[in-house]
């Protein structure tokens, strides 16, 4: 088990984002040591306090904890391309980008190693880094994550979500699709309008109370999805899916882009073909939990 | 003028929702009278004090306003084949659902026939109307909409939204669109962390979370739009691609519906492609503001 602990924790990849984080944890006061494949770009961080590691691994070697941040997993391959030993006894906290299969193979190739693993995912750009404004989703180690909640806070937003180290690389992309799913309703909106001269900004403030009044259904729509009943106290999707053709229709009427009401429509439509017309709106779930049928459209 | 003023307001159409509305005013105490195809529905209105008229014509004679609820604007023509002089000097709040070109065609006929006209779209269902819960939508004549706020307020949140007709068959429609934006974007993450057997109501306040925290942007995205400039300040279009392409990806690999993320990515392509990737994201909206290219999808 190693045992060189010069700094309380190292920091390696020192990008846009890694150095956010090395600066976030030294203005809290901690000690941390930095590599970078460009050692140039870790002048800012010495000049605040940092010690500079001559390799990766003895890098990993100065602290109890490592934080990897670079491009993606084949450059954090690289990285770490010669390190074994070093990890044994320490935490490895990653969060450079991958999807969630990457991160449970991570945590494999981590824990053969001796070491505990946390995936991170940071859902933030780096000049939030180190306020409560920059989520950053964590999974793997319970007992990790409670004992380093001092470096993880300085940080930003930490939060756990479980045991399964493949949990933050889910939430993330859920976490985007819900955001893109807003900002693309909302443009489809902003579009509609415009053809009757209303601005953006004289409509968003409605687009918004519909965005919250909606969150604000999810809750309960969640308890249809887990029991898998779905009583249409509100609506049925018979219901909705004569709201949808009246959408496309006046989105194609006015030139509006309609693609987005037309994608809709045919997921609605897939269901009540499947016998659902009478169902409140989460039985969709069935549809987005099967791969699309037209393979047409798979591909770029 | 007509001047035979019996009751208050009167209703045309006595469906699921003309019912809720004739049910509302008279319990705030407003005189009604009503009318319906099928005599039969008033039954209940009137033992609650409603009157029954014998045709369309003496029940917009009726009243000072009228208030024409029937499934579409078929029903609408066929309802008021009749009627002519009896709307002058009258108020006609029409809530049948249609486009805003029908909205404004109405808003024509009826000034001809020299009244004012006020279109309306209803945003709840008929057990929340009386409630503020109840939003409807108003658009026409203003002098109007604040003249009759007594008989307009006991039936929901009554919101006024410009002079132009057609406003309040845009602004449901893009009401809808958000909140379909909404309900999918929150399946398709429920649809990824079930593969990691994440149940929704476990995911679900996450999502709520980014759902509001995204809408809080959009004041200042809809900034970006109406001024035309669109600064980079947190992401570029390139970035959100990247993302996208993940998301892409990781929905194929799990198995789950990823027609709604190659949708997204497919409309930031095209903007790419137009010269845009270091531009922030509303800049689609010129994606948005026009038909769709591929004219393959069209129809349903
Ligand atoms: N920036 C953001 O807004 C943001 C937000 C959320 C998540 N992230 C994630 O954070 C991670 C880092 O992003 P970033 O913005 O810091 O990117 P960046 O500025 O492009 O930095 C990339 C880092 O990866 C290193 N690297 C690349 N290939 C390498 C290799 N083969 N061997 C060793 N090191 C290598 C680079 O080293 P050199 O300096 O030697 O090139 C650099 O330190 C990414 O996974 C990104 O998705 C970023
Ligand atoms: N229900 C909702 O949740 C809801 C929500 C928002 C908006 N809306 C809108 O409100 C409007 C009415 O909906 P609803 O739920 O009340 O529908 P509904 O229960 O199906 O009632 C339809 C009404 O239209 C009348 N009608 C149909 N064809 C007619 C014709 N040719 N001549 C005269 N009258 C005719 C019917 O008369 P008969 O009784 O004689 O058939 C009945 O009064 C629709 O535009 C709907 O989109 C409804």
């Amino acid at each position: 088990m190693a045992s060189q602990t010069d700094t309380d924790v190292t920091i390696i990849g020192l990008g846009l984002m890694g150095r956010a984080l090395a600066g976030a944890l030294l203005a809290e006061g901690h000690q941390v040591t930095v590599w970078n494949r460009t050692a140039a770009k870790a002048e800012e961080l010495l000049a605040q306090g940092a010690l500079l590691a001559d390799s990766a691994n003895s890098a990993v070697n100065a602290s109890p904890v490592t934080i990897s941040c670079v491009s993606d997993y084949q450059a954090l391959q690289q990285a770490f391309a010669s390190i074994s030993d070093e990890l044994d006894g320490r935490l490895l906290v990653n969060v450079t980008s991958g999807d969630s299969a990457q991160a449970r193979d991570m945590a494999l190739w981590t824990e053969q190693r001796g070491a505990h693993y946390l995936d991170g995912a940071i859902m933030a750009v780096p000049t939030t880094i180190g306020t409560a404004e920059a989520v950053i989703l964590l999974s793997g180690s319970k007992s990790a994550f409670d004992r380093e909640q001092s470096v993880l806070d300085a940080l930003g937003t930490a939060t756990y979500l479980g045991a399964d180290h493949g949990l933050s690389a889910l939430y993330d992309v859920a976490g985007l699709s819900m955001m893109w799913g807003v900002l693309n309703a909302w443009l489809h909106g902003v579009a509609l309008l415009r053809t009757a001269g209303i601005d953006a900004s004289t409509y968003t403030s409605f687009a918004v109370q519909i965005a919250q009044g909606t969150a604000g259904w999810l809750a309960g729509y969640a308890d249809q999805v887990d029991s898998g009943i779905y009583p249409p106290d509100d609506a049925t999707l018979a219901t909705h899916a004569g709201g949808m053709a009246h959408l496309v229709e006046e989105s194609e009427r006015l030139g509006v882009n309609a693609e987005l009401p037309r994608l809709f429509k045919s997921l609605v439509d897939r269901a009540i073909t499947a016998g659902q017309a009478e169902q409140s709106y989460p039985v969709l779930i069935e549809q987005f939990t099967q791969e699309s049928r037209t393979s047409s459209h798979h591909g770029r």
